[in-house]
């Protein structure tokens, strides 16, 4: 039987693929071109499953953040497990989503450039597509006002709250009322729809908690004095290592019917060995929903590559790269030893480590009378998900036997 | 007219490229989606007829690393301008080049793993296709002696030379005589043609130079025992940082008809900002050849991107990120400002600089009184260009009035 969700055409250039015509290729039988990138298919359900449940017990929405995988079929699966909609960055991200069947957007940045402009002004002259963005300057404000009043289309627009050392966003109420009367300049061509903000930009729990509490508060007050133009309004936060907070800070004002509270974490999907197992600990210590639940997040994105060469004692050179993996937030994590013809791998002994790593090659820190051997086959946990899908034009899916389940693309 | 070297079909996804029909887009007039990764031609042609000097200076030859680009537009650029053939470091990459019609490749890297020497076998099955890789180990040497055997093929094979400390290569004579007799009992399938060496693992003058004589001295041994399998011998070393050093100390050998020199920097065509720039000064400073020419490489790929948010005094937030641009050995540099509607872009200050850098966006540190808007376009000078290329599917070419040219595909 054909594997599911493998696209109608294999794809015959780019790496990572496997030299047959049939899709069903056997990571440990040497079928795939290594190095790989491979989607745990058991970890990605898994993973579904528990953001789903998580999100109802908060009673919000999810609208994961796209920009962590750019793909078409695990957009899909987000959305066929109950997501809201997708979240991006940009307007190119935000076309090709569209075009491959996504309807509703929360695009979590400012809308900037007269070419980005067009792109989006293309996409709403489809009535059934539903799209907001970020505004947090009047100016920016003024230029989509004209922009779109030029072409009679109507932007929703969500008002960023910043803090003062952070990203975007305004810093204080002056900066607030400034955007607010711009947007009010231009009421055939803007609407305001909501508020948003992004804590990521900050490390203490106390801090991010004062910034969510303050977007709150911001929303109430312009609920209050019928600044949005729409009758329910949106509230939005959370990147993936602080959404339990989010939602604990958002659930009370998600209670009221007129408010529609979304959550946008995009790591959780696929998750990772670095800072958001790091994430993942501390939510599971301190939230009380994740405590009630099993298990946190699997990891379910791993990189298989071959030692090249075993050059001196103590150290492997394995076939692996800043092209194939990221390397800003930790180094991918020997995690299996596979060696051709064995049965199966093999746990990687915990003192392995990389310690080094350049475009193509990466070095394995052993000890002398390790067991490796040029021609063996090493499984990586990897750190930071966002860069490492940006290497991969298309990932494998994999059942737990490491056997080809279906091929993922990305749009990156 | 239409534009030179465009594709066929302009593609209609992905980022950094023009929302019109007509690829004959003007960045400065806003006709373009950012942030763009944009190629100069006139600093292309100059950087190619540079390196084409240079290695004709040293009777030498080029075999320019292609993983810097990984384009197929670029691959036609070098090799009409004279180069031999293409450099790469993957099986896949190999394949990729060939489908685009290059024919002549020196892999510098072991080929390992069952798919991988798929691929090449593949490939060998055209008899106009030249190929050759690296060999560092005796049990590589077995494995494809035996996988090659089976298929009735020949693998050309050059000996790695490395040193201690440093990455692939054999470290010592006893592992050199090892592959030897591994590539001896293989004579069917594998057929010792050169020696390689990379000293870009290395830091400093004297110990390259080191290196490069010990590279040169056993191809000399080898020769004087008959252990090459053809008459003419490979001998290639140079990474982009060191190839004026490799010219000289391989520039005696070259004189003999019998040894071909491969260089194969990869860099030099779009140079950089960074650390090639930091090259490109040494290399005028102290090698004759260099000091003889009117003046260096110039850097030809740049990132134009919008600044999206002017939050508080003395910052800008870019709309360019991790995802767009190298940030391993350097962030990039802003060099020009332009405002929508003015005539031509203006010098940026030097005190900007990048301070920080996300997925998705830039932190740029100016005085408080400088006058930046959002909105703004500014155009960067990048450090690293091969971790700036494997970001891009699509790079426009420009000239110097920044109107589109021409796009050049990728294929990572």
């Amino acid at each position: 039987m054909h594997p599911s969700n493998v696209p109608a055409e294999i794809p015959v250039t780019g790496k990572g693929l496997g030299a047959g015509p049939d899709p069903c290729w056997s990571i440990l039988d040497g079928e795939v071109s290594l190095p790989v990138a491979v989607l745990r298919d058991s970890a990605l359900q898994h993973n579904l499953a528990w953001m789903r449940d998580f999100i109802a017990a908060y009673g919000v929405e999810l609208a994961p953040h796209g920009k962590t995988t750019m793909s078409p079929e695990l957009f899909a699966m987000q959305l066929d497990a109950g997501a809201w909609g997708i979240t991006l960055a940009t307007a190119p991200q935000v076309r090709d989503a569209y075009r491959h069947g996504v309807r509703r957007v929360l695009m979590a940045n400012q809308l900037v450039g007269r070419a980005n402009m067009a792109l989006i002004a293309e996409l709403l002259r489809d009535p059934a597509f539903a799209f907001c963005c970020l505004v947090d300057s009047a100016t920016n404000a003024d230029a989509l006002g004209a922009y779109f009043a030029e072409r009679s289309q109507r932007l929703r627009l969500l008002l960023e709250i910043g803090v003062t050392g952070g990203r975007t966003g305004v810093r204080d109420d002056a900066q607030a009322r400034a955007v607010l009367d711009a947007i009010a300049r231009w009421p055939q061509s803007l609407a305001l729809v909501g508020v948003e903000t992004y804590e990521g930009v900050l490390k203490d729990e106390a801090g991010i908690r004062a910034l969510l509490r303050r977007t709150v508060a911001i929303m109430q007050m312009l609920r209050d004095e019928g600044a949005f133009a729409e009758p329910r309004i949106l509230l939005s936060g959370a990147g993936s290592a602080w959404y339990d907070v989010v939602a604990e800070e958002f659930a009370d004002a998600a209670k009221n019917p007129d408010v529609q509270v979304l959550l946008r974490p995009g790591c959780y999907l696929t998750h990772d060995a670095g800072a958001y197992r790091d994430a993942d600990a501390r939510i599971h210590a301190s939230n009380p929903v994740a405590r009630s639940m099993a298990e946190g997040l699997r990891p379910a994105l791993q990189l298989w590559a071959c030692v090249q060469s075993v050059p001196e004692p103590g150290r492997a050179i394995v076939g692996l790269g800043k092209r194939d993996a990221a390397f800003d937030a930790g180094l991918p994590l020997p995690v299996l030893q596979h060696r051709p013809g064995d049965a199966a791998p093999q746990p990687a002994p915990s003192h392995w480590r990389l310690d080094a790593i350049m475009d193509q090659h990466a070095f394995l820190a052993i000890d002398a009378d390790d067991d490796v051997q040029v021609g063996d086959m090493l499984c990586f946990d990897i750190c930071h998900p966002c860069l490492t899908f940006d290497k991969w034009r298309h990932l494998l899916r994999v059942d737990d036997d490491w056997r080809v389940t279906g091929i993922v693309t990305t749009c990156f």
